[in-house]
Parts: C-alpha cells; sequence; structure tokens
C-alpha cells in the first residue's frame, strides 16, 4: 500500500526484528513498532495493534520464526508453545491457525540449528508473500464485479492493513482505482472499535480513492435508496458449508443487502476457509472487554450503573452471500464443501 | 419518570419560565436548564437539549406560549413568526406542527390580550398533559405485548426524556416493570449522537429495569442468537400508508428483526401520523452536520481528508411494521389510513 507516497506492507522483519504498522495511532499518526519477542508478538494482537485475519496471519508467521531465531539449541516442546500462545491471541480469525500451521510443517523434524532457523525464516517470508499475492488475485477477481461509477458499501477495514497487502475487500476496489474506474466507497465507521473510520477511510484517503464515512446506523438507507451498488467486506473464519465470521455488524449489512437485492461479496484468502468447521455455528464468537462499548477515546459514555455487551463478530449465513472472492476465483458459498479435498 | 428518587417531566413551565432536562449533559450530570425566550428554545431543540419527537412538541407547545406570554399587545404576526421558528428547528419530527397548531388554533382570533395569555397558557399545559397521558396509555397498551421473561431491542431514546414522561417506546417496558414481570432490554448505542448509550440506558438505571449497552452492529446477532423476543422503536413521523420515519438504523432493525420473525412495533403518539403525507417518500429527512460522525466527544475519529455523511433518520416501510402502539391501541400500519377522518 502507499503511505505518504511510499510503499509498506503492514507487517514484515528485518534483521529478526517484526515491524509492524501501530494501527492503534491511526488516522491521527502513522508510527511503526518494532516488535522484539514472543510477548511483544502476541501482545501487538491482544492489544489491536495489528488486526484482520490477515495481517494477525502474517504475525503468526514472523511471530513463530522469530522464537525459532531465538532459540539457543533445537527444542520443538518450545516452538509448540509459542505456536499455542500465538494460536490462543484472538479466537476468531482462522489465518491464525493457517499460518502457524504454515511455518511448523516446514520446520517440523529439522533437527539442526543452523537448518531450522534457515527454513523457519524462508517460511515467514514465503508466507508473506504467498498472502501477499493472494491479496492481489483477490483484487483481480474481485475488480470484475465493480462498474465504472460503481457505489460500494465495505465494513470494518478489510484493506492492506488488515492483510499484509493490497487488504481483501478493498483489494478490488484499489485494481478498479487503479484502472480508472470512478468509484465511491461508503465506509461503515465499524463501532465499537471505528476500524472503518480510523482504518478504512485512512487508506483510502492514502490512494486518493473517494469515500464517505457513515455511521453503521446509515447503511441501510443508503441500500434502501439505492445508492449502494455492491457491498463487499472481509472475513475472519469461512465454514464448509459457506457461513462467514466476520466484524460484528456484517451480518446485518448482509439481510438488509439481500432485502435490496444487491450483491454482497465476502473477499477473503481460501485459507480463511476452515473446512473443520462444518456450519458458522461451531465458529467461536469473541467477547471483549466491554470498555470498548463503555468508553469512546477514554471518555465514558454509557452511565455507572448500566451493563454492556460486546461480541466482536457475527456469522453471517451463506444463503446471504453472493459470492466469495478468494485467490482462486469467486466461490459460491454452497460449492465450498465441494472445495474440500481440492484445497492445497 | 423518577430521577434520582424524586418525579420528574421533560419539559414543564415555572412562571413563564421554561424550564428542561439537558440532555446534552447526562449520564455524567442531571442538569436543569431555564429558557427565557423564544431563541433560547428554538436553540434547545437545535442544539438538542432537548430531543425526541414528542418532546420536541412539549417544547414547542410551551415555547409559542411563552412567546405569547412576553407579548405587551395582541399580535398575530409576531405569533406567526414565533410559531415558524419553532417548525423550522428540526424538518422530520411532525409533533412539532401538531403542538404548535394545538396551541394556535385556541388562541386564534383573541383580541384582548390578558385573555390571550390566559388560553395559550391553559392550552400549553393541556397540550403537555393529553401527552403525558397519551404515553401512559401507550405503556398500557403496548404492556399487552410483553410477556414475563422477554428480553426486548430498543433503538435510540423513545424514553420519557423523548417525551413529557413515560416516554413512547419504552411506555410499555416501564409498565410491564412496574407490574412485576422480568425484562432485559437490549439498548442500541444509537451512533452518531448515542441517545441509547447516554439517555435509554440512563433512564432505565434511574428505575432498576435491567438492561445492557450494546452497539448498534450488534443488535442483528442478538435476533439471530434468538436472544431477542420484541423490538419497540418511536417515530418521528408516521406517513398515512403506515411507513414510519425514525432515528437512522430503525430501518435496518426491522429488517434484520422480520427476516428473524420477530415482530417489530412502533410506539407513538398519534399525533405522531401526518395525514397529509401519503408515504414514507414525503418524509424529509434531516442532514445533520458531519461533526457528529467526525467526533466522539470532541475528539477526531475521521482522517482530516475524509469526507462524511450524516443522514439522522431512515423510513421504515410498513411492511416491516408489526404495529403502531399508539393511545388509541395497537394499529395495523395498513389501517392507518382508514382512520384518516377519524382523528380528531
Amino acid at each position: 500500500m502507499i503511505i505518504n507516497n511510499k510503499p509498506y506492507r503492514t507487517v514484515w522483519m528485518e534483521n529478526g526484528i517484526i515491524k509492524t504498522i501501530n494501527q492503534l495511532k491511526l488516522p491521527e499518526k502513522f508510527e511503526l513498532v518494532s516488535l522484539h519477542n514472543l510477548e511483544e508478538v502476541a501482545g501487538s494482537i491482544n492489544t489491536m495493534v495489528v488486526r484482520g485475519a490477515p495481517a494477525i496471519g502474517g504475525m503468526c508467521a514472523y511471530g513463530l520464526t522469530q522464537a525459532i531465531l531465538q532459540l539457543i539449541e533445537v527444542d520443538f516442546d518450545a516452538i509448540l508453545r509459542a505456536k499455542s500462545i500465538l494460536q490462543k491471541t484472538r479466537p476468531t480469525a482462522y489465518d491464525a491457525t493457517h499460518a502457524l500451521d504454515f511455518v511448523f510443517r516446514l520446520v517440523q523434524g529439522i533437527n539442526d540449528i543452523p537448518t531450522l532457523k534457515k527454513v523457519a525464516l524462508e517460511a515467514a517470508e514465503d508466507y508473506a508473500n504467498l498472502s501477499v499475492n493472494a491479496c492481489r488475485k483477490i483484487g483481480e477477481y474481485g475488480e470484475r464485479l465493480i462498474k465504472d461509477g460503481h457505489r460500494i458499501l465495505t465494513h470494518c477495514n478489510a484493506g492492506a492493513l488488515a492483510t499484509i497487502d493490497y487488504g481483501t475487500a478493498l483489494a478490488p476496489m484499489r485494481m478498479a482505482h487503479y484502472h480508472g474506474k470512478q468509484l465511491h466507497i461508503y465506509v461503515d465507521e465499524t463501532r465499537p472499535r471505528l476500524q472503518g473510520a480510523k482504518l478504512t477511510a485512512w487508506e483510502l484517503a492514502q490512494e486518493g480513492i473517494p469515500h464517505s464515512v457513515i455511521v453503521d446506523n446509515a447503511s441501510g438507507f443508503y441500500m434502501q435508496q439505492g445508492k449502494i451498488n455492491l457491498v463487499i467486506t472481509g472475513a475472519d473464519r469461512i465454514a464448509a458449508n459457506g457461513d462467514a465470521a466476520n466484524k460484528i455488524g456484517t451480518y446485518e449489512k448482509a439481510v438488509v443487502a439481500k432485502e435490496n437485492k444487491i450483491p454482497f461479496y465476502i473477499a477473503a484468502p481460501f485459507s480463511t476457509i476452515d473446512f473443520n468447521c462444518e456450519t458458522g455455528d461451531h465458529i467461536p464468537i469473541e467477547e471483549r472487554d466491554g470498555k470498548e462499548v463503555k468508553e469512546i477515546a477514554g471518555i465514558r459514555i454509557v452511565g455507572k450503573q448500566s451493563q454492556v455487551k460486546n461480541p466482536a463478530f457475527d456469522v453471517t449465513p451463506a444463503r446471504y452471500i453472493s459470492g466469495i472472492i478468494t485467490e482462486k476465483g469467486i466461490l459460491i458459498p454452497k460449492e465450498i464443501k465441494t472445495l474440500r479435498n481440492k484445497h492445497v
């Protein structure tokens, strides 16, 4: 992605140190963070310095590799402990599992320390490059859905900041913009954490893609008014039957889109599909700290005598999803099951 | 309503001075405001010190009366100017028109100043009392829909603070609570102005009614999970075909409720029905200052290079509305037209 006219990835490694963009500081401040050990890496995911399923995947791949690079001798117990710590950072995103398995499978059984480190480093870099390429392909496939003049709604941030580069939901919009199509993106602000207002809008502004931030409540209004041609969001985990977990509120948008006959697409790398998960009912939904609802920017908005609830994700049943834009093409949700044995 | 164990109305008059609860200060601080003239009254509506269609109606009735009480001689041009200024404060709420017409009809043609003032004062007090009684009746009719153990979703604040007392959407919940029914209210926080988080939760806490504040994005999740038995919201204007304008986001909730076979009710005084408005398409939708989206509690959440849009209301088509709870009973939206000639 382009930031202040320079190309960046969201997560990368330099001399064993992991670098990432501090997403808690945007849009006010563009700040890079250096992560030196497993604790800092896990903390960056927990506190959402880095967030978005594919970016968490990237962070986990680099994090496990960093733990391996810091070993003095081959110690698979330590590697499994690191894997387990990273695995548990956030429960809903499936890319973390995928990324950790990707690195682990390549290093498993290697019993000399220089080879172990070399393979781990290559594994993390390969994972990152494959992930970037997947997002670019998602952009290419997804762009086919976008016509000149389209107005597109997106929810949360499924942009370059949520991936290693390009984004998932935003990749098709990027490609369409690069190819000269006139677009207008409606950006749901995405309470409680405001990833739409803070991250998606910032990312789109960096690349000059026209957009308007709206409160989450207003997206139905614009759909009803015929102002939205297409909805694209990301996903954190897709079940084998095509049900997709994504940021809280996605389900509502999908229902209202269907009611208004507006195509609703999910954009996600193929690795987001959890073939071991039969339906969306089995996807664990993270309940986050109530403080995210009670306070905005440290200012209390809910009285002390009131309770809050804060589910971070919801599941959109496959019947509301027009298609899933992946690096392997645009999949029809109900066909996913048939790909079970074909996935690499 | 009970506040700090004492009964209050939202708007009232004492010795020609209008008193209201400053809703911009809640929930942090319970503060009364005194309004001394037309400019202050119109300002209290514009800046949303007072908000909610029936409360705006009450404020307009008292505001027009105050303007009349301050006349030195009978001057209907001045009265019409005051009426017009109050009328224009906010375009969507129909109660303002109704309240102003109510007072104006009673004073019209009176040509001695003491009688004019006496009638105006009685008119405003009558309007307020009728409004309170209407809300109490809404509570009684609406309570019939509520069973012991029900979990009810509401959007925005259609409570005592949005009316002169009792509320519209909250009146049935109050009555059910008074009669010992166990309830749990899911309160949408209601961006951009957070009336749910700030006002509804505070009101419910004052009377000990169990509730949880959720972000607007989460209501679909709880509906899908079978956690919501009933949805009740207020309305700012109801068209003759049963379409209802209410706080932005209401339309989405209604669509998702229907999809999940959850009854969706509007609670509003009969005076909210605008028989001159054939369908919801003719209801003017106020677009408010973008600052409400760009900033929360004075803190900027959207980058400077990004645009925002801020429609304050949306229209829920009659087909999503199970019924309209009024002081005359629970109306079926499509039957409203037949009442056109029966309304008082």
